[in-house]
C-alpha cells in the first residue's frame, strides 16, 4: 500500500557531460513506472520534427517574460539568447494526479527549484571521475578544445554543489544509475514526513 | 558504483502483531542481498534445536549484567524474567565488512537504538488498519481476550511513536513490504550525507 498518493517531483541534475539525458531515458524505459517528463517552455524556434506541447511549449519572448513576472516558472534560464523554463502549473497538475514528474535540468536550475519547493527530491548525477568526464566531453567530437575546457571548468564548480542535493548517484553504468533512481523514488514515498498524515487516517479505517 | 561501502544498520520495528518477523524473513529470501541478521544475546534457556551463536547467544545473568554495565548493548530489555539484547560489537564488525545488519526489534528497543546511533535507518512496520491488527492478534489462537486487549492497548501507544522513524511501511502484503524495504536500503546508500566524502575522493581518481 502506498501511503503517499501524491506524485513526487524528481530533479535529475549534474554537470554537462555526466549523461543526465541518457540516465533519464533509461529510467523511462523501465517497466511499471508512473513517471512523466516535464515539458519545458522555450522561446527558441522549433527544429524540424519538434512538436509543440511534446518536445517544448514554443512561445514568443513577450509571453515568456510575462510568465516570469507572474512567477509561473519553477526555474528558468537564458542560453544563447533564448529562454528555457519549467512551467509550474503543469508540474503541479501532474503531481496532483499521482504522477512522478521528472525534471532533467542544469545545476543552476536545480538550485532555483530547491529554493521554490520544499517537497522535491534532488538527485545529483556524478561521473565516475573527473578524468572520465573530461573524456566524455572530448568525445562529443565537433567541439574545439577551448569549449571543452570551458565546460569542464564549469563542471568543476558544480561538483562542489553536490552537497545541496539529497542523493548522489554515480553514472558508471546507465542501467545501474536508473535502477538506483527508481529505488530512491520508491523509498521517498515511504518517508515518514510524507506518510505520517495518511498513516493516521489509515489506522482508523 | 556504490559510493558508500560501509553497511547500513536497518531497524525493522513496529507493534506486536504487525508481522515484523514475516517481513524480515521475506527480505532475507530475496535475491542478491547483502543482509545479515543480528543475533541477540539472552539469558533464557535454549529451546530444543536452538543453536548458540545462531539463534541466540545464550549467557547467564551475571554475564549479561556485566555487558549492560560495560555499555555493550545497542538495546536490551527484560521480558518475563529474562534479558534480551543486541550486542554492539557484532553489529559494528558486520557493518565494517559492508554487510547490511537487520535488527527486528520491539518499539521500545528501536528507540534505545535511536538514541545510541546516528547512522541507522529506522523503518516502522504498520498494519493496514487498527482493526486488521486486532484481528491478527486474535487469530494467534491460544491467547485469551484479556491478553489480546493488553497487547492491542500497547500497540495503540506505539502507533503514536511512528513519527520517530525514518520510514513507514504498511504490511498489507508481505512481499510488497519487503520490496519497499529493499528499495529503502538501496536509496539510503546514495544519500548525500553518506556519500559526499567518498564522492570527493572518487572524483580525483
Amino acid at each position: 500500500m502506498k501511503l503517499n498518493q501524491r506524485g513526487l517531483l524528481i530533479v535529475i541534475s549534474g554537470p554537462s557531460g555526466v549523461g543526465k539525458g541518457t540516465v533519464r531515458r533509461a529510467l523511462f524505459e523501465m517497466k511499471n513506472h508512473n513517471l512523466v517528463y516535464s515539458v519545458s517552455m522555450t522561446t527558441r524556434q522549433p527544429r524540424p520534427g519538434e512538436v509543440d506541447g511534446k518536445d517544448y511549449y514554443f512561445v514568443d519572448r513577450e509571453t515568456f517574460q510575462k510568465n516570469i513576472e507572474n512567477d509561473q516558472f519553477l526555474e528558468y534560464a537564458e542560453f544563447v539568447g533564448n529562454y528555457y523554463g519549467t512551467p509550474k502549473d503543469k508540474v503541479e497538475e501532474a503531481l496532483d494526479n499521482g504522477k512522478e514528474v521528472v525534471l532533467e535540468i542544469e545545476v543552476e536550475g536545480a538550485l532555483q527549484v530547491r529554493e521554490k519547493t520544499k517537497d522535491a527530491v534532488f538527485i545529483f548525477i556524478a561521473p565516475p571521475s573527473k578524468k572520465a568526464l573530461y573524456e566524455r566531453l572530448s568525445k562529443r567530437g565537433t567541439e574545439d578544445k577551448a569549449l571543452i575546457d570551458k565546460r569542464f571548468a564549469k563542471a568543476e564548480k558544480e561538483f562542489d554543489l553536490a552537497y545541496k542535493y539529497d542523493y548522489i548517484v554515480v553514472n558508471d553504468e546507465v542501467n545501474n544509475a536508473a535502477d538506483r533512481i527508481m529505488a530512491i523514488i520508491r523509498a521517498e514515498h515511504a518517508r515518514t514526513e510524507r506518510t505520517i498524515n495518511n498513516y493516521k487516517k489509515m489506522l482508523e479505517e
